[in-house]
């Protein structure tokens, strides 16, 4: 017996669109068996190519209320009318099995998560590394207009507000680093005495 | 302008004897530039093959009963009749020139320097693997009478019963895994939005 049982652990990213968050998460997914990646519910419509309880839980907009309602959601939004959150028993039955659960959520998620489960929950905010570069990663067609730029550079902006709320922060200069960075935060995190159980079970039988 | 500057850290290794800290304090110096081992001041005689202010700044009992009084020590503790210590001031100069520093020091330092340098403390406990192994490590020379092992043992169970107080605790069933470990700590410790100076300003010309 040389492994000490920990709980598992909620880990958050959050950055502005153009910071390289998708990228980081799918990397650390490949590149960490032990955490997986939480499946939102959804109102909106089933897309042809998605499947049920992998991309998304597809429910009526009666469940999905009566979801939130029960506090069975960890957090939940309204975007163009359509509802998202994060459904509680899938996250708890995950880390009942050791599993730590990657969410990909924005500041008022991770809010609504923090106020739900602030001990278990990790966050780290993703930041671009310049204001040229997340203008370039912005425009991601030739024939956006400026005004579209400048507006999807102000939702960054209002979004990048946040960061002094996250644990970490992560500048997303060189996506290798960056990766290396959070796959570095959650081996830490792993560590973190106050989320070791059975420490003191541990220490018995060495000391016995 | 990509890094954002944040504050050195302080990084403590404590550990019973026969945990292998030695090891992996020599490890990680060996693999990270950014952090520098403390140099403990002591009254004890310098030997031949020590070198004053690599291996110890040797002082005289006067001199380090005035840096005792005056504050300079960050902790100090006597043992077999001579005294150790560690001097603020190097510390506190590699700090400000970007450095992390790393202190092997027992529980006792460890909670003297918790009083006095709280915010920019990151310690880790590391655990032998089990009774059979500590008990192997600790029995040095074949020649060790079962009361000298069973002394040290005791002296083992008292520092290890001081775990709890550490923020992480990493077990050394492998010296490899349990340096990856350390090296993630100090990596995600790097990270940590506490620590960073000057968001702010990173942030304000992102969003400018």
């Amino acid at each position: 017996m040389t492994e000490i049982r920990r709980r598992g652990l909620m880990l958050v990213l959050s950055s502005p669109s153009g910071a390289g968050k998708t990228t980081l998460s799918r990397r650390l997914l490949e590149a960490d068996s032990g955490i997986v990646m939480s499946v939102s519910a959804t109102t909106r419509p089933k897309r042809p190519t998605e499947v049920e309880g992998r991309d998304y839980f597809f429910v009526s907009s009666d469940a999905f209320g009566e979801m939130a309602r029960a506090g069975e959601l960890l957090e939940h939004a309204t975007v163009f009318e359509n509802q998202y959150g994060t459904p509680r028993q899938p996250v708890m039955d995950a880390l009942a099995a050791g599993r730590d659960v990657l969410f990909d959520i924005d500041w008022q998620g991770t809010q609504q998560m923090k106020e739900r489960v602030r001990d278990d929950l990790v966050s780290i905010f993703i930041l671009p590394p310049t204001h040229a570069e997340l203008e370039r990663r912005l425009r991601t067609r030739a024939q956006d207009s400026d005004a579209v730029v400048a507006k999807r550079m102000a939702e960054a902006a209002a979004e990048i507000s946040h960061w002094p709320e996250y644990d970490y922060v992560v500048v997303n200069d060189d996506v290798e680093r960056a990766h290396a960075r959070v796959l570095a935060i959650l081996a830490a995190e792993r560590c973190r005495r106050s989320r070791l159980a059975g420490v003191g079970d541990f220490v018995a039988q060495l000391t016995r």
